[in-house]
């Protein structure tokens, strides 16, 4: 998608403080932090968020885990703990359509969540 | 494991208000709801957290992600949107040692979330 930020943070079209990056997936720092450390992993290719998502697509998203879930652990919040969101669609608040996982942490989180 | 809660309902030792079950994961609704939709998506398998998930567990990781996004869907949620959250640990306040995501939706959702 030529206009979609996050596709063109992917192609390293516009600047992003990339934290992670191999053929599938892209993480980097939310331009928003809601929290001290507040990352976002996507994959490279578009996919406009979860309820887009096929069974083809199964493994990919499992993959968005990890990639947060390891990306935590390099921050040392292993023992502290973290949070992981998907935001899909109005209700949500999704901002960009294009599906990311949210890894927040480094402060207390509240519930509910949001 | 014998004493935790979400083994004991994924073995059907304890009730719980069942909305989906497979061989490898049971979903229920959450005893304290936050939203007018709140279920809470497990595997039958007991494991920790995401933090103690390995490499062999992010087919199980995406097939989490893709049973809540069909419940979802069965619950009329694609158009409205909903949220999904993990929770790891203390920080997030994760309550039950299982790994569980929740599917919130029914209702606005708030930023930051949580």
């Amino acid at each position: 998608m030529a206009d979609c930020i996050f596709c063109r943070i992917a192609r390293g079209d516009i600047d992003a403080a990339e934290v992670y990056r191999d053929d599938e997936i892209v993480a980097f720092r939310d331009i928003n932090p809601q929290a001290p450390v507040h990352m976002l992993v996507i994959p490279v290719a578009h996919l406009t968020g979860i309820a887009a998502a096929d069974d083809d697509d199964i493994a990919l998203l499992g993959k968005l885990l990890k990639v947060a879930r390891d990306l935590a652990a390099e921050q040392g919040l292993d023992k502290r703990g973290y949070r992981l969101v998907i935001n899909q669609g109005l209700e949500a608040g999704q901002s960009v359509d294009h599906i990311h996982v949210h890894l927040l942490g480094g402060r207390p989180m509240r519930w509910p969540p949001g």
